[in-house]
């Protein structure tokens, strides 16, 4: 049960947001933006970027949630998913996502955690400027959206397949204002 | 020097919103109705909160300038505002707003540090939903902004009247998209 009454039945994060719109808005334009942008490195990428960050914040809903997006934009494999959520390094991905994740991860630490080495590391296989922003951004706002789910002890679905159902419809719709709609159906 | 060529001579966070306006956006509206609210804890509280969190995650340039802007909330008690990032618990401050900080160092460790004890106890001080939960997403919003400023190593200037300026500037026009045009006076 969440530490405060959200007034509705949405699990998660879109239980607080339908609870406190004012926030929620700009959260979900955050969201839309870092995680659907079509440039650089791509929606996947982010996604798992976000997945990973998640797992080392021990956030079950995010890093279940994001990980079941991140599969429908990679042809539902699960299984490279998990290895990207457990084990990056040795996952079948690009050393350029690698390079980027290795950063996130830093920055899910301290922000002081990133080192220059890191950046140049990015930089030498390919990442822009704007691409180590969004990498940075993505994982900083994890740290939010897991430390606000969390730190309000937000409903978590037991449900694996809700979890699969919600990726499709965010992997369709995006991020916007259907995700705390109380006339949505309530999966995770 | 930042880690990415921001293209820009503007300090901290600021250099980092006008190197990416399509995130600077939605990052300030949340600063808006999170910082600037007047329903139930106040805007010197809000950010009091704010810098306390800042401070625990050893990031200065928001320390510093969230102190600034809550100093000019509160007549320009700069002792108070010390005392609340390094020592709230024996800062002259509400019992109800300690209850709040509280939560919000915990918020900082981990969304799964707060404990329903902690809640209990600002909710018999008088601490609404409402309230909790805006103080569990400020905390976790400066767990996002400080690791967006150190984990890009934005510019941190040393000199401290320009975080005073800043502060009166935010104090008198809030988190607007004044804060990230590069037609504005470079104060902190």
């Amino acid at each position: 049960m969440p530490h405060i009454n959200v007034n509705n039945d949405l699990p998660g994060i879109r239980g607080l947001m339908a609870f406190r719109p004012e926030t929620a808005e700009p959260l979900g334009a955050l969201a839309q933006v870092l995680l659907r942008d079509d440039e650089g490195i791509s929606r996947a990428e982010r996604e798992l970027i976000a997945t990973h960050v998640s797992y080392l914040n021990d956030c079950f809903y995010c890093h279940t949630s994001h990980g079941a997006t991140a599969c429908q934009y990679l042809g539902g494999d699960k299984a490279l998913v998990d290895q990207v959520r457990k084990d990056y390094r040795h996952a079948p991905i690009s050393d350029k996502l690698k390079a980027l994740i290795a950063i996130a991860a830093n920055v899910q630490k301290s922000g002081k955690a990133v080192t220059p080495e890191q950046i140049d590391a990015a930089r030498e296989l390919g990442a822009t400027d704007r691409e180590i922003h969004d990498t940075v951004l993505i994982a900083a706002a994890f740290c939010m959206f897991n430390r606000y789910v969390d730190g309000l002890a937000a409903t978590t679905p037991a449900d694996l397949d809700s979890y699969d159902a919600r990726g499709r419809q965010i992997a369709e719709k995006g991020y916007g204002k259907h995700i705390f709609s109380v006339a949505q159906p309530v999966n995770a």
